[in-house]
């Protein structure tokens, strides 16, 4: 798959068109067909020039395909997989982009059954609060990292033609197990989306919310920034990951407890070791340390 | 005090340095006086052209000030009023710029006695990760509040005195009483460091730390943003406002629960709902309808 003739995006927001607009802007690929649910949202995608043409059938639109990203909300992936199964050639790649992995493998082998070899499970970390293919950028994944949990049934080549178009558009590919992936992600992504859901769903329910957010500054604003995240896609996640994110809550809840006793009885020394120990870490990251 | 001959500044790190600079530019201040640990920040505070002079004893320092701003860790509060006392004269008003009130004007009443009508305490809202004159900005209170939390004794027209000043260099002036002040801003600020410093912390003592930080992204950089200040200030903020702190991290930790009882039964609808109420008032708040 050096060069995709055909490459079908079902779900063309900010991933599914900026993956479109970037095999594009790297010459990998010829025409792009859309699907998707919103009618608008395509005709936006086709005027970025995400997309050539659409179909309103996912089905119709995967026929002839060389690979298909399937890039809508992960809750309608088995419906989506089902739709297209039949339609799919035996040469055709399917790709999600899903933040969960365990639920998405599980639900291509209920909707892909016996095609399942041709699913190559892929997350690339390229968040935004925007969304929608108005959004899509060619160098949304340039410099971002994009895990491939590829499945035992996979063709190590087709693997590798997949790992390379991701590197041509930018993207570090590294590659997990599903059951791995789901962990590192719920430590270090589903459980600070949780925390900042949370305390800002606490905040706006108190009948003095307004003079609190009144005198929310800067640092609120950073801390809270990914409770602006899409509510129906964190549901998903939080749910299909609910298992690995419970043990983090559980696990950070210990921390809190145990920073509580620090604070009761004002253990100022190890509060201040605690907060010292947490900014080395992440200077530590900040300056590559970890990669 | 429309215009003051001599400020003194006791500790001129970002807040103490940029209200001098600011003061400066606004032409509303003759000399000013540096004082505090570090020579080589003293020197740094000189270059920036912060302050004129400065002087090792901070009571020389005072004399004949109009104002004299302590801006200080708050740890160290006490022992610096205690220093001055003798030295303010009758018309000189002191000001801090601590993070937590209630035990500021503790401090202050133990260290000034009599004179405590002349100290008026004061939060700009205005923090970052970086510190030090070096960090300076004469820009760095335009469009931030600085809340004003006057004592009974303090002569009406000193405080307005102050609030014109914070005006004249573009803050936005509100007042509240000390203990108001606390827990506002263990609410929006003090929690939100906590759960920062606690969930990098916690990541950081794991083994697999390395693994987690390396998929650490943007959203996960935002959120810990406030995980990299300064250790011995929030030591000291945390410490003083254990009251109100605990509160918080009680209320929080019941919403944690709260959210974790969702997770376990799968409770989907009201999980996006939560999410969903947890965006729209930080819409409002990013809208400015809080304000």
């Amino acid at each position: 798959m050096a060069k995709i003739d055909k490459l079908v995006v079902v779900g063309v927001g900010l991933i599914g068109g900026s993956f479109a607009l970037a095999l594009k802007g790297a010459k990998r690929c010829g025409q792009v067909v859309g699907a998707g649910r919103s009618a608008a949202n395509l005709n936006t995608a086709m005027g970025r020039g995400a997309i050539d043409s659409f179909e309103a059938d996912a089905a119709k639109a995967v026929r002839g395909a060389n690979l298909v990203l399937v890039a809508a909300p992960v809750a309608q992936f088995e419906k989506i997989f089902l739709e297209i199964k039949a339609d799919l050639g035996p040469d055709t790649l399917v790709m999600d982009a899903g933040s969960t992995k365990r639920d998405v493998v599980a639900a291509a082998r209920k909707g892909l059954g016996a095609k399942i070899a041709q699913f190559i499970p892929a997350h690339p970390i390229a968040g935004a609060e925007k969304s929608g293919a108005a959004a899509a950028s060619a160098e949304l994944f340039r410099g971002r990292r994009v895990v491939l949990t590829a499945l035992a049934e996979n063709r190590k080549e087709d693997v590798e033609a997949v790992a390379d178009l991701w590197t041509a558009i930018g993207a570090r590919v590294s590659r997990m197990t599903p059951e791995e992936h789901d962990g590192v992600f719920a430590a270090v992504s589903h459980l600070p989306h949780l925390l900042a859901f949370a305390l800002v769903s606490d905040l706006g329910g108190r009948a003095d919310a307004a003079k609190l957010f009144g005198y929310a500054a800067g640092g609120f604003r950073d801390f809270t920034r990914i409770a602006s995240s899409d509510p129906e896609m964190w549901r998903d996640i939080c749910v299909a990951n609910s298992d690995q994110l419970l043990k983090e809550v559980s696990r950070f809840s210990g921390e809190l407890e145990k920073i509580e006793k620090l604070l009761q009885t004002g253990d100022a020394a190890t509060l201040e070791k605690l907060f010292a120990g947490a900014r080395a870490a992440r200077e530590r990251w900040l300056k590559g340390e970890y990669e």
